[in-house]
């Protein structure tokens, strides 16, 4: 059977557009702060971290129906972070998705705090919702567990903190980049991962090669994104950039393009290879790390 | 009996200093994002949040033993929202409790990310430690959730979005003042308080009473805060000032220090009459209420 990646992936961005748009009503935003918070959660980007919540719990269960306000809840922490991220006194990016970044339309200020709204909201939406989808509050807590240390100052904040510091001209192991790109960008892709399979039920032994597979994909996904900074038609305004404008230190930059497209499919395989214990044809997550490996944009 | 109030709050104070200490080790703060945290978090204000979450618990069950990690988290909650206020784009204070403040040490860029860390690792906190000290999961969820509903887009954020927008020389009701200051002060007051009594074992009829309290003596404590600003020997750097410096409108400056008096005493009076029915003498909570509106910094 073969399995329409490009498909998959769109149905269920739609499924997490329309979740968003039930727990963000974009008519009902009648103050800046929560325009500011809308302008930024719709349309968003491409909703990888949800769906690969729902992805995982999909291959877990056979549904992904339960998991939805987790889902939602690490898109808008996501969406806090490109906000934080794109202030002038971070990366400083006037673009986003092709639009305005928030603090552009906003001014800093209200930006600052749609972004720290989103993230505390984040936690309201995870305790309230998945209350009344039923899941126990045991599981629930182990989600707010996994979500807040992933984000938080082990997790992705401190990637954020370790990317301000990898300026050019300094000189920076190979594994230096890579955790960073493991706190900054793969952390949360693991939260994404293990909530949805928790709520759906998975095992220990199970969770435990869903950490692996998502570290691997987390770590492989930004090295692409550096990948298509240099070679593709990438919106390239975001990710290599540093304070002030200056160029950052990359994957790319320390190790060529050659190299980092082999640490790609390296990774990736790796990935597949912990999910091998899954016996479920076509397997989302399989596919969608195919998928993120291959992408050109 | 008497109460000595200086002397309950001090203790207070200690205890919740030394569970800050135990779980923010200033001395295991390695890379600048964590000294950045640390730098904001000890020594600390008046710790007034976490000992009102103190005093409610031992009003509730006479013992304030497991519910520090909340009254922590709340205190950490407080500490972002200081730093991230005082950046540029918002107040744009250089000096906070005596000392610089936390991005005139470490940058914009590391004091933005050190306030969204602390935002998230409170809920780190919450959920760990609160089951270690053996919570229930569903209290535990219905801590978070009132938590996050106080510091989120309905509660104290929206409160510092409004606070942003009262530039002097606009016209200005005293009701949207009292709403901005239920929503910057009262909300994260009231979370402190409830979510220690609620760990104590309060009952509905209980909680509802202290949260009519708890609503006074936020609002009561901010308009005194604008009156120590004006008659005062006050750190009068933090709550007058606009973005780029220029005057706001306070309770003060619309009502003026007489009326806004009255206001502190009547407000003080109610919350006090929202305790009667706790049989407990002397009343922690009665007596708080009493030392802040009579406070002289």
């Amino acid at each position: 059977m073969s399995f329409d990646t490009k498909d998959y992936l769109d149905r269920r961005k739609e499924i997490v557009d329309r979740s968003l748009r039930e727990y963000l009503p974009p008519h009902k935003a009648e103050t800046k702060l929560h325009q500011s918070i809308v302008y930024s959660i719709h349309p968003g980007g491409k909703r990888l971290r949800p769906i690969l919540c729902l992805a995982a719990a999909e291959l877990i269960c056979g549904s992904h129906k339960n998991v939805l306000p987790a889902a939602c809840a690490i898109e808008m922490i996501h969406t806090y972070s490109i906000i934080h991220d794109d202030l002038p006194s971070m990366d400083d990016d006037d673009i986003r998705r092709g639009k305005s970044s928030n603090h552009r339309v906003f001014g800093e200020a209200v930006a600052t705090l749609a972004g720290d709204a989103l993230l505390t909201d984040a936690f309201s939406l995870i305790t309230e919702k998945l209350l009344e989808e039923g899941m126990s509050s045991e599981l629930i807590l182990r989600v707010i567990s996994i979500i807040s240390e992933a984000a938080g100052s082990r997790g992705m904040v401190l990637g954020q903190a370790f990317d301000l510091e990898m300026d050019e001209g300094e000189h920076l192991l190979v594994n230096e980049i890579s955790n960073t790109y493991l706190m900054k960008t793969a952390k949360m892709i693991e939260a994404s991962v293990l909530s949805g399979a928790m709520l759906a039920g998975a095992g220990e032994g199970e969770l435990s090669r869903l950490k692996s597979y998502s570290e691997k994909i987390g770590v492989a996904f930004q090295i692409k994104d550096d990948i298509l900074d240099v070679t593709g038609n990438h919106d390239a305004t975001q990710e290599s950039k540093g304070k002030n404008g200056e160029k950052k230190h990359t994957y790319v930059s320390i190790m060529g393009v050659q190299a980092s497209k082999a640490k790609v499919s390296e990774l990736t395989n790796q990935a597949i290879g912990e999910l091998e214990g899954f016996h479920k044809t076509p397997n989302p997550l399989r596919e969608i790390a195919i998928w993120l490996s291959e992408r050109e944009e």
